[in-house]
């Protein structure tokens, strides 16, 4: 990979001076020249990186909010705004985003919809397809498409928005976003817990959607090795849970309109679970503090991960019943030579899979692919669940996705981008372009 | 519109016999004949019904559930299955689906994928861009794209399905779908309440989307006019507020995992908007019978429009603020010759507008269109907001879509269907195609 020269263009609107610079990205495309559009840098598989000689356009100073339906909830704003600032902003008004991610503190909007973020509210609030109203996008020609209605149903013709959400700017550059924004609910109650196998880990899940329905907001696990990375390398952090060692920890998040009600229901769900021998130990986060605390051993595990020496990252999607086997034969396949951690978003069937060594070694990677793709190919799986795949698994698409539909993505990117000038390398393999 | 002949065509696989005519459909498919598929025939603009001389693709045979994974809640079936049939055998297992529309006993699922259904349960869990997590769909050269995934997340290249979704049989025809299905929850309440003016029924679904929060599960409004034509003229029904009139009326349902709290907390909200005098009256239904009655007023409105005459039906999203002024106004404007009922989806900013004469008159028709469509346009609203275009409305598209937008419909359309065999003269204008 050569990197010759980068351009870099600023975008923002609003003044005289900044509809200038606004109109300035429309040059390079109407130039032909190749883009590549440049949110938080936060993605994990090369999507925001040039890899020759294409112009970057820099969406940072795209940050203004534009408004807030507060009959509706439904917040406009422009396509470089960081996900915590309007997560603040809305905190302030009463409502929520309806997603959150680790990196939410440099990740902007345009590139969580450009790469169809999930994270940690995935489970109760659901995908971006879902929850995106209206785009204003930039094509390859320069045309600027405007798509940012802020109606919840609107079946005039076909959604194109959705073609642009999941896209990482190979179709098209976000440069405004309508986002339907959930009540912020008062009462948020968290539970650490600990489970002897991943059949309780599965279980519990079936019978927390069940007994806790509709304030569930989050249920992520982590087994003994990535508690194990967070705990010896990041500052501190204590196991909530001390006196003894399991092998798999769960967090379940409930956010609901009830302080006393919804912490009864969520202790009752917790002595219920201990009772019929799903939890093994548990604890509920006094204050928020505690809570932070709970969350920031989840949240940490990617960045202690890297102080161990290199790290191979896959990001799965696989039925809940066979998530964790991959995690068990990778570890006995790679034997000492690695440690492989398991964790992840297990309410929506997403596993981060992460393999640490002390140095890279194309060696230890040829063990690990393709067989992880394989695998998760075998059990219908996917190979990106919520970081796309940018430069590093463009050619991987096939692993996941049929021929026939694959190649209908190549035709319609060609329909788009006749001179693939967007965001070049990304998505799709060469071959099919 | 000249009816010549209609070829039918039943669709089903599974056994050997029916696995020869699942491919029958694509014979039509590749002798360019136009075909119009057709699911449970309940839609409302024409989207649905031959023009020409096109084979009508019938998918009532294509009825089978292939599977339930019970753990995550995700149902896979054949496109021909009903609405109501798969609600039932959900209910059967623990869950419900994710939508329910006043059709359900003839609408089939493929229908309601390939016309974005809507419905009374969108409020809670969102279109159906969220929550159909797979298709398989058969394009217009007869290719099988099989994208029936069953993965809550998957980042593996553009997201193809949502295409086909809303577009209305146009760009591929939907035959198998895989669907998120939420758990049963086991405990509902419904009030049927009173208000005195269209701004305290704004301030209502402001306070219940607070106050309610994770439990609202409908909120359902219709005015007096509405109300008035269902009592008269459907048998056995009778107003559960009988003391008074009043000029609006609102549905709130919750939807909980615990029946008594669920009750008092929806019992304390109506006590609280009483007080506040944001309602007027209202009554909790008693038990099941009760709440089905109430339900079957609210259902009811579309049956008991046509017994007047003719109706003129209009299904609008409007910002809520905004949304019942085209009642008054279109009232105003027509005067005696009409009754203009306003009811639907308030809390999904969705009117459905009746207009109901004695007998249908061009001199009516011209009082209403297109103003009707111009100032549902003037406010940025759409002029379809869950019934789509179909045959009827595809020339008012540019009401709702800028031109661009409407091109890169046009070019996609080409690019999928470039003979125009798919159920021609739909959705889209012909002169852009």
């Amino acid at each position: 990979m050569k990197i010759d020269c980068r351009l870099l263009i600023r975008i923002g609107c609003g003044s005289t001076k900044v509809r200038a610079s606004f109109c300035s990205y429309r040059k390079p495309l109407k130039r032909r020249l190749a883009v590549v559009p440049q949110g938080g840098n936060t993605g994990l598989v090369g999507g925001s990186v040039p890899v020759f000689n294409e112009v970057i356009i820099n969406m940072a100073s795209m940050d203004k909010i534009i408004s807030l339906d507060k009959v509706n909830g439904i917040l406009t704003c422009e396509a470089g705004c960081i996900l915590e600032n309007l997560n603040n902003y809305l905190t302030s008004e009463g409502f929520i985003m309806p997603l959150d991610l680790g990196a939410k503190g440099s990740c902007q909007i345009g590139g969580n919809v450009s790469t169809n973020a999930g994270g940690l509210r995935f489970i109760r609030y659901g995908s971006l397809h879902g929850n995106i109203l209206g785009l204003e996008v930039v094509l390859a020609n320069g045309t600027v498409l405007d798509m940012l209605g802020t109606l919840r149903k609107d079946n005039t013709g076909y959604d194109l928005k959705h073609l642009f959400i999941g896209s990482e700017g190979s179709l098209g550059i976000v440069t405004k976003v309508s986002i339907l924004t959930p009540a912020k609910l008062l009462s948020t109650n968290l539970a650490f817990l600990a489970c002897n196998d991943y059949l309780s880990c599965q279980k519990l899940l079936f019978e927390a959607k069940r007994e806790l329905g509709e304030v569930l907001s989050a249920f992520e696990f982590m087994d003994s090795h990535a508690i194990d990375l967070v705990l010896g390398h990041l500052e501190g952090l204590r196991n909530p849970l001390p006196t003894s060692s399991y092998k798999f920890y769960v967090l379940i998040e409930t956010t609901g309109s009830d302080e006393s009600y919804d912490k009864a229901k969520l202790e009752a769900f917790l002595l219920h679970s201990m009772e019929c021998a799903l939890v093994s130990d548990g604890v509920i986060a006094q204050d928020i503090s505690q809570a932070s605390t709970f969350w920031r051993i989840r949240e940490g595990i990617s960045e202690a991960s890297v102080k161990l020496g290199a790290v191979y990252k896959y990001d799965l999607s696989l039925p809940v019943e066979k998530l964790y086997d991959i995690v068990e034969e990778m570890s006995q396949r790679l034997g000492d030579v690695a440690k492989v951690v398991g964790y992840g978003h297990l309410g929506d069937g997403n596993l981060h899979l992460n393999i640490l060594t002390a140095e890279y070694s194309d060696d230890i990677l040829a063990k690990i692919e393709p067989f992880v793709y394989e695998w998760t190919s075998m059990h219908r799986g996917s190979i990106s669940a919520e970081h796309g795949l940018g430069l590093m698994k463009a050619d991987k698409i096939h692993y996941s996705k049929s021929s026939e539909t694959v190649q209908l993505m190549a035709s319609i990117k060609k329909l788009l981008d006749p001179n693939c000038i967007l965001n070049p390398y990304k998505v799709l393999p060469q071959s099919v372009l």
